[in-house]
Formats: structure tokens, C-alpha cells, sequence
């Protein structure tokens, strides 16, 4: 197995040569389309069941909307249509034929032309909405509260396996609400939903903030989202709700009887996470040596090796290895014991490795004797002796370890790579040889945001939820600013 | 409420209004695609994650692959493509671009063409074996066990929701084998999975059985398939198991290294099920006052409905109904308390009847003093005064009860209409009079088979695997025949 190019030498290598080697993911025959292999979507897998499980407790249920969108529902909201208008896969016809010219080739059939144009979705607000007209006539239709999982698709010109694909999959909420208050506290509620889900079960910290009006969703008045930092400095956004005022409502024409019996519009919002995850995740824990993954994301969270010369060593190891698989099945923990022979034990403790899985057990005929086993921890790479009795409590324990302490590591990451700055040039200078996020001062103008970004590639990610008041003033206009906001190159 | 046209008077009506009323599944603004509302989506989680158990438990793992197929790559193997090629989607475009006559519209961009198109996947054959042709190399690569949960679209001219729609959602298992022995042992298997699930989860009985050439899979050497009985007489595949041959591993030029050092072409089987089994379960089960569900599948198992007048009378019912809930949801039963005052116990009733809530529990102030409860069976509307005493276990017990009864009245409607007969005119008097299964002798040509058909619009539905030999004549031709078929008119 050839080693990993490594993160210092060329991180973006590293990245894409790993989520191809860790089988996770591949480029398709389809420009721009990923496969998802195997074992990432096992990852995926674990990441949609718990965000469903989140979407439920608080109250949403599922359903599934059209893959198309007829051209004029596509349109109706204006905004939104401009935002996504220049990336999206048109069905214009519905059938083949036989080539005249080449029996055995087919053709696009002229004769099955549409009579309108049908956009595969790059989101869905438009046909929801178009749906929910008919769903919403008093205040007792609402809230509507439904979430969607689903593919879409966004000609993208340049992709990257996961980070930025033309098709991906996704969840995507769309709630309809009778009040305008009640609408912004759901679109709060799902972006602290995504950074419970970020950071307790990716073990990736994150910053709450609102973007800046340039930054927002295309026909949303105002949104929300979840900020990581990779480990080359860049930021990744990884979840975003938006707060769409009545904006869908009116382009759908959705109206209903409040309870003073007046008409109006509903109020909406929309919140979404995708396959994107996984990039984020790869770039927030891995190393040179391949994945890391939380405990809470593992497929396999502990695989059993056993080390061993011959059929009746390995039997004898097989014996003590199935006992405690076995007990650590019975912890719920899931437990892979490699017995191939086929491969070496060394071939095997790289394998593993690369695929990230948290903990290793090692065993030849030395620890049956002993009544031990050898340890390796993939987050931190160190290794014990731990006694066979009492390792499935061990084991189970030590995985909770592993989740804080591989958060704990990422967020130690995080904050040493917030750097506040007061002057463009240290802006500039912190940007260049530290990257990160910058918490500056902004004039509040997309004119400033536009001239930092044109000039460094920054953007602004964020104005943080939680950052206190702080008169300055802001980096190129010199004029007074009230609170920083934080900067950063971004994925 | 208005009532449900009777299936007596037009099932078809019956049906359409059913998916409707029951909050199942719409009409959506795009031709032939539908909208799954939550309720009905609730449904199709439970189907899905049981059958995503059941693939796990026999060693498959889920993956994912792209939404659009090269046309190239979709022409490769000859007779898949014709099968599908009239009732393709296909992606020509990748912009929108401004009306330059009216700013306010979009149309396709006429310089956004692809070079390629695109279709939208019907099935995924294609492009999954365009990649195996990557993963594979050596018999030690063999088996690849995986299935895709995805949206696929068919340009079907004539849809009903659920059984027949442009874009529905599925899942499709793709295998490569190293033998053709192991790759016809799998088709079998899941053929007996998909049985096993429709029995025993949605208690639907079903037919196992094999196509006759004319109706299997394009590019199949053999269609496996579990045929189900609908109460209007008329038969429904309910999922189809393909061994494939080497045909798609020829079409990719997917070879491999076996363990004689020989180079051969990999054995594929594919198999699938859909939401068209949503309607399967609606025509099995449901009755004239609307769903009537399995226990299983029913999203709402149990509800309470306090019969009360007044603040005071029902604070006093909710106290014992929510304990009756929780000692039914300790026991994993879903449980819905309508304490909405709203609308009336009669109109909860219907409702509930409507949703096919497999048991109601109502309660007033007597029932209190009674320390009892009134019960009503959805499946056979009987009612039945029970104790509060135990009444958890009495319920989960029912449950259990219901699933079965709800899957002998099916298999008792299926047996009285299996009809034997021996000539075209009885087979045409019983297609007409009584439908059902018709079990007659073929003399296994396509000519008879297709006159039948013609004819009278009954196809064979399978040749069904425990069949006994049987000597008879063929009921068009009196050509001799080893065995009978089942013949209907199918959905």
C-alpha cells in the first residue's frame, strides 16, 4: 500500500487521495457525479439516522417531493431562481430511439420534446411551496413541519468528492409557520440542532452565526449557519437554516385565516446539510496515515487482530478473540476480528488506519499467556497492555474517551486559529501565515466585503451569535464598527 | 367528511380516493410525479428500514451511485436500453439563462448544451456495472453485495399514484458473483427475502414464482418474483430478483482472475422493490371506511380518544389515558392520545378509521368508574369492553392477534381465487366472473402466450416454483404441457 502524500506536502492531495484510498469515495463516469462507496456511505448512514432522529424529537416529520421542478415554478421566486438559474441540469425530452444511421445507437427522440422544460432540483423550495398552497388554508394547517431527504443536483464547473459535487445527497427542512417570530425561532432552533449534531457526534466544533446579507441564501431575509475550520486554516460551512420570511408565500401565493379570521401569508424557513459532512469530517480529525473517525461515526469501532504463526495459533487466539467480540457486541459496540490469512498483521494495522477505525486489538500467543492485550488508540496513535478481564467495561469506556478527546483536540485547533486583528495589514499577514478565522471589525457594507474579498479571498463566514458588543472601527473604511465578525478562506 | 366511494361501485375510484383522504400520497405539479405526504412517507420508513435489516442481516451493504447515466454508457448492453429507452428523461442542458425578451423568465441556455446526454436512471444497471468493471479484478473481489436506496424515473404515460409514477423511489440491489451457481443462489435468495418481508411485515400473501421470457427484466437471463393478489381480482408484481447472466459484465468488459489463474466475466444478479408496494399494501388490507394496516406498519398503533364534556371530565380521562400510554409505549407500542377538543369522538373515530389505526381505545367518565375501557379492532370493526388492569398487556397481545388475522383473510381471499381450469372458455368465464389467479396449462410459447393476452388481457404472472409436474394440454394451442401457470390481469 503506498503511503498517503502528506498534509504539509500538499493537503488538498492529501484529501482527495485519501477519500479515494479510505474507499469512501470515487468520481464517476458522470462529469462531476461522486460514487459513494461502501463503507462512506456506512459513515453517512450513521450521520443521517442521528440528524433524523434530532428532526423527530423536535417535532418533524418526513416526506418526499418531486426530483423536478417545471421550469415556471422554478422561477416564480425570483431571487431564488437567479441564485441557482446558472447551474442546473434541464430534462427537455422524455424518450429515445433507434439512430436511423446506427441501429445500434440510440438518440434523443425530437419527437418527444416537452412542452416545458423540467430543472432537477438543486433545492426544493419552489416545488414545496407550489405544494403547500394547497396544504395551508387556516392557522390550524400550521406549523407544518417536514423535513425531506433527497438528492440534488448543481452543475458545479469544479468539484471535489464530497466537498462540491454536481449531484449530492442531503436532508432539507421546509416548516410553514402562522407568525413571523415563531418562523425565526425555528430557523434558529434547527441551526443549534446542526451544531448539537456537529460537535456531540462529529466531535466538530463549530461557530453559530448569521451570514451577511451577500452570503445569504438565494430568497432567504436571513441565514443561519455553522462554521468549522479545517486543518490547513481554511473555514467550511457545514450547515445553514434560513429564516425566508414570506418571500416563498408570496411567490406561491400561500395564504391562510389567522386566528382573527384575517388573511395572510405564511412564514417560512428552510435548513439543510448534505454529503458535505463527510468532507468537513475527513478534514477536521484526519492524518497522515488516514482517517480518524469519532467513535459515534465508526462502521467499525474496534477490529481484533490476531498475530499468529500457523492454523493452531490462530485458533487458540480465535477462541479468547470471539469471547470478547462477543462481550463487546453485547455493549453495542461493533467489533470486527480479522481473521484472514491472506494478509499480515502489519498490512492489516495499516489497513485499519487508513480506514480510520478507533481502536485496535492485538493478540499473539504471548498476551494468551499473559492474559492481555496490546491497545492502539487511532486518534493519538499510543499503545498499552490491558488485561482480558474487564476489557469490554475498558473498551467501552475508553471510546468515550476517544470521542472528548478527538473534540477536544479539534476545538484546541479552533480556538488557537481565531486571531483578532485591527489593521488590514496584520489582516492581511495573519491570512497569509497563520489562516484561520480573523475576527475583525466590518463596516457593515457589501462594498468592504466585496474589496477583502477580491483582494485576499477572504470572506466574511459569519457575524458569531454569541460574540459580545465592541465598538471599532472597521479594516479598509476606517468607519465605526459595533461588533467583529469573523473572516476566513473558505471551501 | 365525505365518504369513500365503496369498492363495489368502482374500485379504482376507491382506491385513488383512499391515497388521497388517508393523507397518503397527492398529485403533484409536475407530470406523473407524486408528493409522499408524512403519513404515507411513515409507512414507507417502516418497509424501508426492515427490508434495509433484512439486506444487512444477508450480508449486503448499501452504497451510492450516480442519479444520470452517460447515454453511451446507457446504450452498452443492448436489450436493457431497449427496454427502457422509450420512457427516459434526458438532461440536455446544464443553464438557464435570462429571457432576453422578458426579463422576468428564464429559458435554457442554448450554449449550455452537453456534449453527452444524460438519462436520468430508470434503473441502475449501467452505471454500477461501469463501475464494478474498477472494483473488480480478482475472484478475490467477489462477491460485492450492494444495494442502493434511490429515485429512479420511468416517462410512464398512463400514472396512479403509488403503483405506476414517472419518479419513484426504490431500492435495487446490484451483485457480482464469481460463479454462476452463486450469482442463481443469490437471485433466489432475495427473491425468498422479498416473500418473506411481504408476509410476514406487510401480511400480504404472495406467489413466488419465475417470468416467462417475454416478461422478464431486459437483460435478465431469469426473473424471479413475488406476485400478490389485489381484491379486485387483478395481480400485483410485488418485487422481481434478476439473475443477469454474464450480459452486463460482457456490455463492461467486467473480467476477473479466478482462482484457476483463468480470466471470465462476472456473474450479476440485480433485485427491487418500490413504493409501488405502498400500493400493494392499500389493495391487500383496506376496506371501504379506508386503511386498514398491519400492526407493523401502522405509524400510529394505538389511539386514545376520551369520550368527555368539560374541562373536568377530561382532565379525569387524561390522567388514566396518558398512564395507559406509557405502559404501551414502555412495551414499544406507538400511541396517540387525541386529546384535541377540536372535533368530536365521532369524527376522531372516522379519522382513525380512515388512517387505519389498527386499535381505538375510547373512555368516558362511566368506563372510568368501570375501571374499563371500550376497544375496537380496525381490521374486523368488532368492539369490546376490557379491564384498565393489565390492558398493556392485553393490547400488545391483540396486536399481534391482528397482524395475523389481517394476513389469513388476505391468504383465505387468495386461495378461494386460485381457480384450476382446463380450456380457453372456462379460463375466459372465470377471468371475466371471478378474476383471481387462473392456473391452466402453456405450451411455453410466446405465441400463445401473447394471444392470451391479446385476447383477454391476462398475462402470465409466474411460473410459480413449488409447483408439482403435472401433464395437461395448453389451453389455446392442445399442445402438451408439464405444468400449469398462474395467469390474471395484473396492475
Amino acid at each position: 500500500m503506498a503511503k498517503l502524500t502528506s498534509r504539509s506536502e500538499d493537503y488538498s492531495k492529501w484529501y482527495n487521495e485519501l477519500v479515494v484510498k479510505a474507499d469512501l469515495a470515487e468520481n464517476s463516469g458522470v462529469r462531476g457525479c461522486m460514487v459513494i462507496k461502501p463503507y462512506g456511505y456506512a459513515i453517512w448512514e450513521k450521520m443521517r439516522d442521528e440528524m433524523d432522529k434530532k428532526f423527530k424529537e423536535t417535532g418533524h416529520v418526513n416526506a418526499y417531493f418531486p426530483l423536478f421542478v417545471p421550469k415556471s415554478l422554478f422561477e416564480a421566486e425570483e431571487k431564488n431562481a437567479a441564485g441557482f438559474a446558472k447551474e442546473c441540469a434541464v430534462v427537455t425530452h422524455y424518450r429515445l430511439k433507434t439512430d436511423p444511421n446506427n441501429p445500434a445507437k440510440l438518440i434523443v427522440d425530437p419527437d418527444a420534446k416537452l412542452e416545458e422544460e423540467l430543472i432537477v432540483r438543486p433545492t426544493s423550495e419552489a416545488i414545496i411551496w407550489s405544494t403547500y398552497k394547497n396544504w395551508i388554508q387556516s392557522y390550524r394547517d400550521l406549523p407544518i413541519l417536514i423535513n425531506q431527504w433527497a438528492n440534488v443536483v448543481r452543475w458545479e464547473m469544479r468539484t471535489r468528492l464530497f466537498l462540491r459535487t454536481a449531484e449530492f445527497l442531503w436532508q432539507e427542512g421546509h416548516t410553514a409557520h402562522a407568525t413571523k417570530d415563531e418562523a425565526v425561532e425555528e430557523a434558529e432552533k434547527m441551526n443549534k440542532v446542526y451544531a448539537d449534531f456537529a460537535e456531540n457526534f462529529m466531535a466538530m466544533p463549530v461557530i453559530q452565526g448569521v451570514k451577511t446579507p451577500s452570503e445569504r441564501f438565494a430568497g432567504a431575509d436571513e441565514t443561519y449557519c455553522i462554521e468549522a475550520l479545517m486543518q490547513d486554516g481554511k473555514a467550511l460551512q457545514a450547515g445553514t437554516s434560513h429564516f425566508l420570511g414570506q418571500n416563498f408565500a408570496k411567490a406561491f401565493d400561500v395564504k391562510f385565516t389567522n386566528k382573527e379570521g384575517k388573511i395572510e401569508h405564511a412564514w417560512a424557513t428552510s435548513w439543510g446539510t448534505s454529503t458535505r459532512l463527510m468532507g468537513a469530517l475527513i478534514m477536521t480529525h484526519s492524518d497522515d496515515l488516514g482517517l480518524v473517525l469519532p467513535p459515534t461515526l465508526a462502521p467499525i469501532q474496534v477490529v481484533i487482530v490476531p498475530i499468529f504463526k500457523g492454523e493452531d495459533q490462530l485458533e487458540q487466539i480465535s477462541e479468547v478473540a470471539l469471547d470478547i467480540q462477543a462481550k463487546l457486541k453485547a455493549k453495542g459496540i461493533s467489533v470486527k476480528f480479522d481473521n484472514d490469512t491472506h494478509n499480515k498483521p502489519g498490512w492489516k494495522f495499516a489497513e485499519y488506519e487508513l480506514k480510520g477505525v478507533p481502536v485496535r486489538i492485538a493478540m499473539g500467543p504471548r498476551d494468551l499467556e499473559n492474559k492481555s492485550v496490546e491497545i492502539a488508540r487511532r486518534d493519538n496513535l499510543t499503545k498499552e497492555t490491558q488485561p482480558i478481564e474487564g476489557l469490554d467495561s475498558y473498551i467501552e469506556e475508553l471510546l468515550k474517551t476517544i470521542q472528548k478527546d478527538i473534540y477536544t483536540k479539534a476545538l484546541n485547533y479552533r480556538e488557537d486559529h481565531i486571531t483578532k486583528v485591527d489593521t488590514y495589514e496584520e489582516f492581511k499577514k495573519v491570512l497569509e501565515e497563520k489562516g484561520g478565522f480573523i475576527s475583525a471589525h466590518w463596516d457593515g457594507t457589501a462594498e468592504e466585503e466585496e474589496q477583502i474579498k477580491d483582494e485576499t479571498k477572504a470572506t466574511i463566514r459569519c457575524i458569531p451569535l454569541d460574540d459580545d458588543i465592541e465598538e471599532g472601527v472597521s479594516l479598509v473604511s476606517g468607519k465605526p464598527s459595533k461588533r467583529r465578525v469573523l473572516f476566513a478562506k473558505a471551501y
